[in-house]
């Protein structure tokens, strides 16, 4: 029996002893790293002496930053060390719990670069359907290689942080001029994050990928479509994005997920070497998306067709190094079902068919005050369950200048 | 007389006492802040005792990140202070000289976010017919706003890194797969970056623009043509511009710019309001592009047709706030003239008409060894010339793995 009397923090819940992911969240001594047990916060600072004098030096600040730095090694120990610690019948030295509902999450790491992938071929179909209307759903570089672009790291917020309605141009088919105002268009995106970490190193393999990655967070990359559509030629997205991208405040390490490993679908055809992985590193992890309290989506990431594996490959093959605290994302989560598509764009395809939410309201796009909240999981250990941490975003009104 | 015995350090040649720019440069005790004085350049650290406390702390590191953090007040007073010390008929204590060509510079802040814009009216079109071979060669966005993405700020090198060529997926026109190896068609981007600084903002008007942006250097955005042909689609180009942006060491400050300012290009058509300009900021500056020996091209900046305080104006209009260390560049310089075009793509037209240089060689796109020079200058006051740190970089071969 463990000293940690939660009734969450069982195997058969997503925050039991097998997840323990880390956040930094706001007590009255200010951040602290801490682990997550069910509805629990351990804050490590206060366990330091259990942890040895070099771990401890990776977890005492306020921020993952080091612990990042330090590489798989240090990261495995860390993590062997507080699963005897949350098991032990008695409490360790200087352990207190305090309660993640009491307690403000802050961004747990500096994020260095973001990337952002586009991996579901259900949900690039889709949009290409719907935005371009080309007769060829897909580019032709599709199938060959994780399409994706640079976002901006400055506006990754933690999850709980408001989200301001964005303005800018948008020019719909009709109009003959660009009109400037808050978006009409605002949507949300479900994808999962993968943070980096380890030393820094150009043209990692997919079977490195686990010295390059500490853990996953679900990340809400919210999108303004109209802005979207307006900007977009020739260089890609840029405003409609760059306003605001919400991830997690609990990072699950990757270690939590080696039960969840899949491989991706079968490509259309052979693969450049750089791509092929010789383990899968697909995950078969379930989304579930809500707007206020109604469920929307439930996305399932095996759908994915380009795995994390990949994409960092691809990311780092021209020479270009991953750092401690890139994060990248795998782009929208979409399944071949209706209720598998993880962005209003799709959901409403385009905003042609309105969806109604539990209060009987309808919505194309979200509205003022509108709460989005990511959720998700994974098989574990023994029939066990892995959580992933909560992303969640309130829309506010256009701030006025 | 000034103290300082440098036939360089004059009114009429660029880093006369005019333009004094900040760099970071390796001396014997490590990196130390330097403002440059013809060839020679002065460390601060050593004349803090002349600075005040104020100043003292913000420079005497080994980074340029406090100075940037600083803001507006304090950059014009540090200058201000500078141009005193260096004016004088006696050095101040604890000053030393040492030569700029003996040390080697290092970045001297730490990139944000990177964004690249796309403003010149003569690269976009040229580009648009040369890739995309479209009938109409501007998208019809391009003259409402400035089209931009965002790159990798983890690989922003300092002038004088060697740069690898990168690998990457290529698929030529008539090629049924695509291939992977060394880009064979890679290629510079002359550029002008802007350093930001102060207080983060958010939707910084035009006539803000001087608040938040701490000084000029210049930028070579390499660029992988045959990776970025294949890759760009929809998203915009990724990996053809992530291996690699190099930036110049020394920073010229903005305030050394005021005569240079011009009137960008009269607009097509009525500007957004938040893009219209009270005061110009287009920019009077003449670049020098030079393979090897070869002067290439000979850019000037006044033919953009987007200012950088437009370009941060629209960056920043969606919520976005721009941070101290962002850095944003203009987009490849290129004039009506085919000796104003800033880009290989350009100057070879897609490698269609090799340029040849000095030495009887011709290039299409730039082999192993190749050096990329670029340099350029301001008028300053009193007929003065304000310089601009050069920014070079040679091709080393692909890096093997």
């Amino acid at each position: 029996m463990t000293w940690i009397e939660d009734p969450e923090f069982a195997p058969d819940k997503p925050f039991g002893p097998q997840t323990l992911p880390y956040g930094v969240l706001v007590t009255g001594s200010g951040p602290v790293i801490a682990v997550r047990v069910g509805r629990h916060a351990l804050p490590l600072r206060g366990i330091a002496g259990e942890l040895g004098p070099r771990l401890a030096e990776l977890v005492s600040g306020d921020s993952l930053d080091p612990l990042l730095a330090a590489g798989r090694d240090r990261w495995r120990e860390l993590r062997e060390r507080l699963t005897e610690l949350v098991a032990a019948d008695r409490a360790p030295a200087g352990a207190s719990l305090v309660r993640t509902d009491w307690h403000t999450l802050v961004l747990p790491f500096a994020v260095a670069d973001y990337v952002d992938f586009f991996s579901s071929r259900h949900h690039a179909e889709n949009v290409s359907r719907i935005f371009r209307r080309t007769a060829e759903p897909l580019p032709e570089n599709w199938s060959h290689l994780p399409v994706a672009y640079h976002g901006r790291a400055g506006t990754v917020y933690v999850s709980g942080t408001d989200i301001h309605r964005p303005s800018g141009q948008r020019k719909a088919a009709g109009d003959l001029q660009p009109a400037f105002g808050p978006t009409r268009r605002l949507d949300f995106e479900a994808e999962v994050g993968f943070v980096c970490g380890g030393e820094p190193a150009d043209r990692v393999s997919t079977s490195d990928f686990a010295e390059h990655v500490f853990g996953l967070a679900l990340v809400n990359d919210w999108s303004a479509r109209d802005i979207q559509a307006w900007e977009s030629k020739p260089l890609g997205p840029f405003l409609a994005k760059s306003f605001a991208t919400s991830v997690a405040g609990w990072i699950t390490p990757l270690e939590a997920f080696e039960q969840a490993r899949v491989p991706t679908p079968e490509p259309a055809h052979a693969l450049q070497p750089y791509l092929v992985e010789k383990e899968p590193w697909g995950l078969d992890l379930r989304l579930e998306v809500r707007c206020n309290e109604t469920l929307l989506a439930s996305p399932r990431f095996e759908h994915m067709s380009w795995s994390p594996a990949q994409q960092l490959a691809h990311m780092t093959v021209n020479g270009a190094p991953v750092r401690p605290g890139d994060l990248f994302a795998s782009g929208t989560v979409s399944g071949p079902e209706p209720d598998q598509r993880g962005c209003l764009l799709e959901l409403t395809w385009g905003g042609a068919e309105p969806i109604t939410l539990q209060d009987g309201e309808q919505r194309t796009f979200l509205q003022d005050g509108d709460r989005v909240t990511l959720s998700g999981s994974a098989p574990g250990p023994d029939g066990s369950v892995i959580g992933l941490g909560e992303v969640t975003g309130t829309v506010l009104a256009a701030a006025r200048r």
